[in-house]
């Protein structure tokens, strides 16, 4: 591998910080001054994502890497909120893949291009199980917002269950809406 | 799968969210007020791991699932800084990831802990790439901080490096150290 | 006048809000975790093309309402950083005032579509001097965060500096680059 | 006009520039840690002031103009909360504009003293709409913080109520309280 | 006293600073992106204790600088949720702060040792209003997080009020849970 | 003590929570965006102002005290830039002191009544350390802003530094201006 392919890897992580400061903006329309960023979602959607395919029998490793690179391509575009669509004719995202990782060394740019391919296609038990993770987060970070106060969350969680298509993700959606976000600091006693 | 193990699973993803809040501690010195989460951090590594993988012959979608849990069990300790370890003697990561998973699905529960245990081994390859991934994501942050204004980091990118173990991540590194952070968005023109 | 009209009179001014968490995007690339808002741009935005107008000979007040209107239709699409213009392709801004007045007291959707569509347009006198002040305004937005310690600004001075068009906009360009940010707490003495 | 005078002119932007970093202090007392800023509220309230003035039949321009101009004092005083005006005696908001623009162009100093002079008598009735857009802002943004969790907001809005004089605020500050923040993503449909 | 002193005096200070940064990392699990620093958490302690001393007998000055003290060694240990007990064996705080203030001009170490060693053996009845004060303000904070929307703040209250050990605590405590945050805008008119 | 006096004691310390969020504003002027809080800064002055009484022979746990209290007036007037005093004419801060303790236990009263006439008359050895602290607080502040890339610093250590009477505050002064705010991490190594 030669020093411009690291050059250009480095290009790539060092693109990929933005991603720390580049918000969710949908939330700012409920209200949240400075909601959680991409990176922030798309690490939880990884770790939901991985236990979505343990419970699921998909490929927990697979599925983490679908999920870490799904919204990558946002240091291009910033996160789109749903209204946007009406005023925005979007490139594919494998389009700005390919630009964001053009020139890396081979074996990167093939690993990261095939990953992507499978997420954006949307077809493999893999792809679908990491974008129900994607969904998953997003009512989860719904979930908790409104208990910090924000109270317009909803249709954040009724679009995000409306896209859900694993049984292990509806019954996760329900185990967040009846729960509490504190129950892991006392969860109910094991029995002996 | 029960109801229980549902609720479990979902105690588990509420707790990663603590992570959307919790400081990379270590930066509070270098006098950064806000510095990145440790998701951020962690979506970092798991992006630089992948690429680190497809580099070293290893497998990016192992690492890249080895990165995403690599601090999860900060919820509950913190992020401890390096100067913390002369006061406080802590249990193994694996204990912590132990309770954290308990009454979960037994395939998520076996999932995890195999891939806890084998990044705190730190033994295969994978193990090792990813910890040379966390590493090199504190050093990219490091000349990141110094790109906006913060004088004090030389301490996180001498640490850092001197930590790294595979040609790559050294590679990488100079890389970081000899690069620009806003190049991506001018690069080097593709010969035709 | 309707109580409809002034229902949605107050759904325009609700998502005007929006611009008060809005984040000018650019800047993430730079490095600045939380930017100023589009709200905070706009305003000093018409107060500098309010300047401007008083030294061009333009009218002072409409170049004030052209710039307070100028990116008020980025509450749907998010202020897009200029690579995004890459991958995006975008409905005129007249388009999404039209929708986001919709149904307002005519008095106002004339006033405000007649701003929208002078500002768009370009041409006239009171136009130029407004997409001037926007450029400035990000000049000196990029002067200021040198002087806190973001050292990769210049692009954003190159490029607002280069679309300038009147000759008072160019003299306070200079002023800014060769000021001081906190000249204005110890001025020089007036002559007796 | 001189260099010297760009120079004025230049450090005024710049002064402006402390409206993007200072809060509306009032909100502390409310707990909300990071209130809006002064240019925030002021580029609302321009835009408030701009739909007041249309439906008042005042003049849309002028009333944006003194809006944006309303609490530019503010980057010398701070924004004083209420009960700090028990304690402190203030100059009139003219002498500090007047030391603001002090060696400005003539036509800038002119045109800024004129609006500064206006707004402050608040006799006409553009000052008249403009006064009632500042007070109107600060309901609809108590509103806001309302749907945000901040339960304390009641006097914020009572106080911004009893202050109104036109009977356009007052209809659009009956639908604040009546509407819901949210309302602009999914307007009522419009009938064929 | 030598220059050297002089600096290690000036480190500690230094030192101080990351109190400045450092987050009281428990609110972190309620919610709270930015809770409130240690350093502000510690001067409202200091204020409650200089009250609770007056009102209980005890040395009100001498209570504020034990108050001022008793968390300055979470520079070094980050201010650990309580959870973490389970994993992590503490040294004792004397032996932190014997660290932190090596060097420092004697009559400095041995003011600093004395007061810590004091607080931390929590005996007198100082230390006892100390330890009351920084349990109250923790209860004082929870109720101000409720009012703000966070909804899961009752642990804190319960578990600061079953710790309190004076009357004049208990009877804050009583007035903080009965009472509203803003109250002191408006008081109860006074008898003439 | 009645219920009463308890209630107006609980007012007082709500009122203080205030400066958990009211920032020390002359930095908005240096480009601060969220400046330290006017609690943090009193924290540490109080830290400084004992470790000023020991190295002067002072009482450092009355100091400690004065400097709790010093800034604690800023509830209801916000922390005023110098340039403010050109506009505002102020009240005594015993006088506000006076409305915000009113009511309380008198021991309660009594005490911090004394504590503030004594710093605000600055004739005792103890005011004069205490408002030593105080500035020498800022001066710290100020060179740990330079390292954090804030350029524009210079004056507030200038003005800092002119207003110290006390040698030990100088020499603490010059001790901060030659140092680095992360020498407490790698002190100089103890003679054996």
């Amino acid at each position: 591998m030669s020093e411009d392919q690291h050059a250009a890897a480095m290009r790539f992580i060092f693109e990929a910080g933005v991603l720390k400061h580049a918000a969710r903006t949908g939330w700012w329309f409920a209200g949240v001054k400075h909601p959680e960023t991409i990176a922030e979602h798309s690490h939880r959607t990884a770790l939901i994502g991985m236990i979505l395919a343990a419970m699921e029998g998909a490929d927990p490793a697979r599925v983490t890497m679908l999920c870490v690179l799904h919204d990558t391509q946002e240091t291009r575009t910033t996160d789109l909120p749903h209204i946007a669509k009406r005023y925005l004719a979007a490139a594919p995202n494998t389009t700005i893949t390919a630009d964001q990782i053009a020139d890396c060394p081979p074996a990167v740019t093939d690993t990261i291009t095939a990953a992507v391919t499978e997420y954006e296609a949307g077809e493999t038990l893999d792809a679908i199980v990491a974008r129900d993770a994607d969904k998953l987060e997003c009512l989860v970070q719904a979930v908790e917002y409104r208990h910090q106060g924000i109270d317009n969350v909803q249709r954040w969680i009724d679009s995000s269950r409306a896209a859900l298509r694993t049984d292990s993700a509806h019954r996760l959606a329900e185990a967040a809406l009846t729960g509490q976000p504190l129950a892991w600091l006392t969860p109910p006693a094991r029995p002996e």
